[in-house]
């Protein structure tokens, strides 16, 4: 007779905006000794979360990448992207519960915070009350770009709104306009409507655009001064300039 | 001849949301290596930065409390509100700035990001460019409460706006019910307004109250159910809904 096996932990664990000493303690001790470690990425792609663990894993840790069948190729409002990266998730989803299942714990990466924009959301919707999941919170890639720039991003009572450059232009300009400080998100090949949303708010003189936050090749520029083409993971920021005695 | 003192550092360290392996393994070995600690509170109070290090500082440390002069008791809006900050301030910096000239580092702790609607940012405005001031993130309180309620805060294109309580009533009223996520910082008395805000924008059975996250006492009530008073480090969320293949 066997002895009954404990089931294991999925934990889906925050890695900050990049720099590796940027984890929290609890992340960190999660993530060196992990026996399991998956990770999102971009199929031929190292992918941004595995790029931050560099060095980190356990020799003997493997290593399980879930390759997106789809990023940019697909517009997002098709509903093959909906269908395609549902049968994705429910792939991976299925692979962490028979790990579970069979009593390994996996650590799961997430750059920034996992509740925060994440693909690691996907995974935790379906896993939970099927098998134990626990979620380590992750210094968001935001907060790793405001603080590149050396500058508050809110003060006193300033409204602070976070976008996706994903949003129709109007909507985009409409909330720009109306706010007091602003992060912009997931900008990549939005970038010239994001400009266009800015200027059209009357705010390019404030944006500013950090790549690569917390990172080697750490970059902030002016929005009026930024080239073309920017990274997936950009952040376009504008500070707040509320109260301060 | 006496050598030249080489000037010390100011870090401005954030600490994360209250538990303490959720500091970042860069700002755990600044706290536990700093000889000066300075921290803000309110006087007769341990101050929620100091409480978050308990257990952590170096035998040897020399604390620094900055009490505070005012809290609730002068409006915000009133001008002895601002001077009686301001002198505060100044004199804070003071203290500081000997230290850094006499090449001393100060630890400053800051509970959640430093740039985040946080005290330091206005001793970091004084001292920047007459010493040497470094930043170090930390995983936000809001973090910490979205973290806390289990359910991720913004999916695929959720547009996420971020507020103080002290708000007037009905601009509240209006950007809560022009959002998908909310976050509403600084609460404390301000509640009874802040709950006519969300049923006016007719949200009140999404909206959740978060005390003490991460921190022992972590308390998760829907507002509707909340009572009439709660701590100033509570934080509201509304949950977004967006796009989730």
């Amino acid at each position: 007779m066997n002895a009954p096996v404990i089931c294991g932990t999925i934990h889906g664990v925050g890695l900050g905006p990049g720099a590796p000493d940027l984890l929290s303690v609890r992340a960190d001790r999660l993530v060196r000794s992990a026996r399991h470690v998956a990770y999102f990425r971009k199929a031929g792609r190292p992918g941004q979360a595995r790029r931050i663990a560099e060095g980190m894993l356990h020799p003997d840790a493997i290593e399980i990448a879930m390759e997106y069948p789809v990023t940019t190729e697909i517009p997002v409002s098709d509903p093959r992207y909906k269908a395609c990266l549902s049968t994705f998730y429910e792939e991976c989803t299925g692979r962490l519960r028979s790990l579970a299942l069979a009593g390994e714990d996996v650590v799961v990466l997430c750059e920034g915070d996992p509740f925060f924009y994440g693909s690691f959301m996907h995974l935790h919707a379906r896993l939970s009350g099927e098998v134990p999941v626990e979620v380590v919170p992750g210094i968001t890639g935001m907060s790793g770009a405001w603080n590149a720039t050396g500058v508050p991003i809110t003060w006193g009572d300033d409204v602070l709104t976070v976008l996706t450059a994903t949003l129709p232009e109007a909507e985009l300009a409409r909330r720009i306009a109306d706010t007091d400080a602003l992060v912009v998100m997931k900008i990549g090949r939005n970038l010239p409507r994001l400009r266009r949303a800015v200027a059209a708010a009357g705010r390019e003189e404030d944006a500013w655009l950090v790549e690569h936050a917390a990172m080697p090749g750490q970059r902030v520029t002016r929005l009026a001064e930024a080239e073309g083409v920017t990274p997936y993971f950009s952040i376009l920021l504008i500070h707040g300039q509320g109260r301060r005695p």
